[in-house]
């Protein structure tokens, strides 16, 4: 949310470059939204919500992983998307009016998602195939 | 989920005396679906869903806190129900048709929840009350 270094639940210390108030988002060609307990917070920030809301009114790549969809439900951005997630989360998106599919990567249109830290291979090799076209 | 030991995260340890698979929910006059990392699991259980979907068909009463309204997602009891939950999952149990409110304890007809652990006491109080009328 803010600027600075943040420590993740296994420890590992990253250093957030910019805040997401800050954040312009034609400045960025893909967002990528990873998993554990941190969309439950990034889904109450506004900012962060707008960023998400740009890339899917521009029909630019938007990834979520695990939790990370959770932040695309707030959005308001997953009625009538493939999707997958966390299977704890599942009912949520298909509350949200996602269609749930149980793949190790989902991809419709600018949304790619998956379900879970073992279908990080899958996931990443999407994130790979986007950025050789951007 | 299953019968015996559980431990909790902040290490405290109880005796589960009956599974899900084996509850007969007419024996029980009221159900509480605490808060936490277990109601993502428990959502998974078709079991469990089927007891508090009993309790809801039978008008019996249904206690749910922080994370708890998880499983009344899945068990597809929220729609035009009043309800609060966890500030984190706010926009799931509003996707899923409910009137969120956010106040320490919402009673609508048999269903009574409350946001977080500061919303305890409120929380107690009308179970207390309810129990007193059974």
């Amino acid at each position: 949310m803010k600027k600075g270094p943040i420590t993740g639940k296994h420890g590992y210390q990253i250093d957030a470059d910019i805040a997401f108030k800050d954040v312009i988002p034609a400045n960025y060609d893909i967002l990528v939204i990873s998993g554990g307990r941190g969309p439950e917070k990034m889904r109450l920030n506004k900012d962060a919500l707008e960023i998400v809301k740009y890339f899917f009114k521009e029909n630019k790549p938007v990834v979520a992983i695990c939790h990370g969809p959770q932040v695309l439900i707030s959005a308001g951005v997953m009625k009538g998307r493939k999707a997958t997630c966390w299977p704890g989360i599942r009912d949520d998106i298909i509350a949200a009016g996602a269609l749930y599919e149980d793949k190790e990567v989902v991809i419709d249109g600018n949304l790619v998602s998956s379900r879970s830290p073992s279908d990080l291979y899958a996931f990443g090799r999407e994130i790979i195939s986007i950025t050789k076209h951007l």
